[in-house]
């Protein structure tokens, strides 16, 4: 397998993205948000680059069976039902709802990806399922959404654990980038936990708005066998 | 002292800049080249952002004593007295000299830096001298100039070594962002030298048109006590 990762949305080329698969992580929060939605039954999410864009979307979907979710500077967006945190995210809330997502990061990251043959969100707590889900592709690209177009480590290791399952490392067959040389390195070297996320740039900043809790359900590795991938412009899961 | 890493050019607000000290980093090669330049006895060394720009400032400086040096795509630009490797730097070429120096990536980023107090060059080949130069900023900037716009492994293994030296580390005082937090993990995982060199993308780029004899020359770690900082546009040494 070859695999290229970047850092942020806007490094990557969208034309170049045809025909491939994309795994798209933004770890703080709008990947492990997905993952957990769609784990509480959400029936799909439908991830949006502007807010104005988001309630036009909502509106036409029409609202009885919609949710309008996202954040700007990690707060939930005045008049929308719910924010970025995993949390809010139960099935009493999102079961059978269709769910129209904005954040900063993340679904800009989604939005770059489109012209990909296959768009997949991944986070820490479904890392093990979209290895597998990912695993014949011959080539991969890994789009770390990053923090307003610059680096953020815990996207960075969550990819390099990423690859690390899928056989990258020093005997490995995964012939990559530097930056998936990079994040491979940095895979070896720490292990995600709720903890690690505390002590970086975006944890701290969540932290900054008393959403520390959101670090909890972000740092678990595993804790759902989801792979959400675009159908139709939305995430969704396949059915079983 | 609080040390922000950034992986290329773009990724940086010149406005930002203002009153600190920036270590700009190009392994590949400008900046390693840029050490041998003065290492061997120039005068000077003018980054400019454009080949355009070069030949109508060597013009204007005359050109009795002013060397044309740069590259595109990794080879000497047409009509050029010098390319952008480091073993062609010698003192029977350059002493004496102004240099005049365009490259792809390493100029581009002395640019970008140009609203900074203080603006130093940094390649493994003059890492400690710099640790030393920089040892009582309070903040410090290391500006990786990346690969088009993109993060290249050597230059950020650099950073992270020059971090190092500074004290980074777990148990470290320097107040790290991402970027840094990975760099330092990156530098304590990576030994630099030629090899290395040869498995990045840039160093794969620089094999592939017949260049791989200048990895020999980066990847020395402290061939020289050089700090090449800029004064009145140029990059210079102070006179010891």
């Amino acid at each position: 397998m070859k695999a290229d990762v970047y850092f942020a949305a806007a490094e990557v080329d969208p034309q170049s993205l045809a025909e491939k698969a994309v795994v798209v992580i933004d770890v703080l929060r709008a990947t492990t948000t997905i993952v957990e939605a769609l784990a509480c039954g959400a029936r799909s999410i439908l991830p949006t680059t502007s807010a104005e864009e988001a309630v036009r979307l909502a509106a036409s979907l029409g609202r009885e069976d919609t949710l309008l979710c996202g954040e700007r500077k990690g707060a939930q967006i005045e008049g929308f039902d719910l924010g970025n945190s995993p949390d809010e995210f139960t099935s009493e809330r999102v079961m059978g709802k269709r769910l129209v997502m904005t954040t900063t990061n993340g679904t800009v990251a989604f939005s770059r990806a489109h012209e990909a043959e296959r768009i997949l969100a991944c986070a820490f707590t479904n890392l093990g399922a979209v290895a597998d889900a990912v695993r014949r592709e011959e080539t991969l690209v890994v789009l770390c959404a990053g923090r307003q177009g610059r680096f953020s480590l815990e996207d960075a290791v969550c990819a390099g654990h990423l690859l690390l399952r899928l056989g990258a490392g020093p005997e490995g067959e995964v012939e990559l980038n530097d930056a998936g040389r990079a994040v491979v390195a940095l895979a070896e070297a720490i292990t995600p936990n709720p903890a690690f996320l505390a002590n970086t740039d975006g944890g701290t900043a969540l932290a900054d708005i008393g959403l520390e809790g959101d670090l909890e359900a972000c740092g678990q590795l595993d804790r759902h066998e989801i792979v959400p991938e675009i159908r139709d412009q939305a995430l969704t899961v396949k059915e079983g």
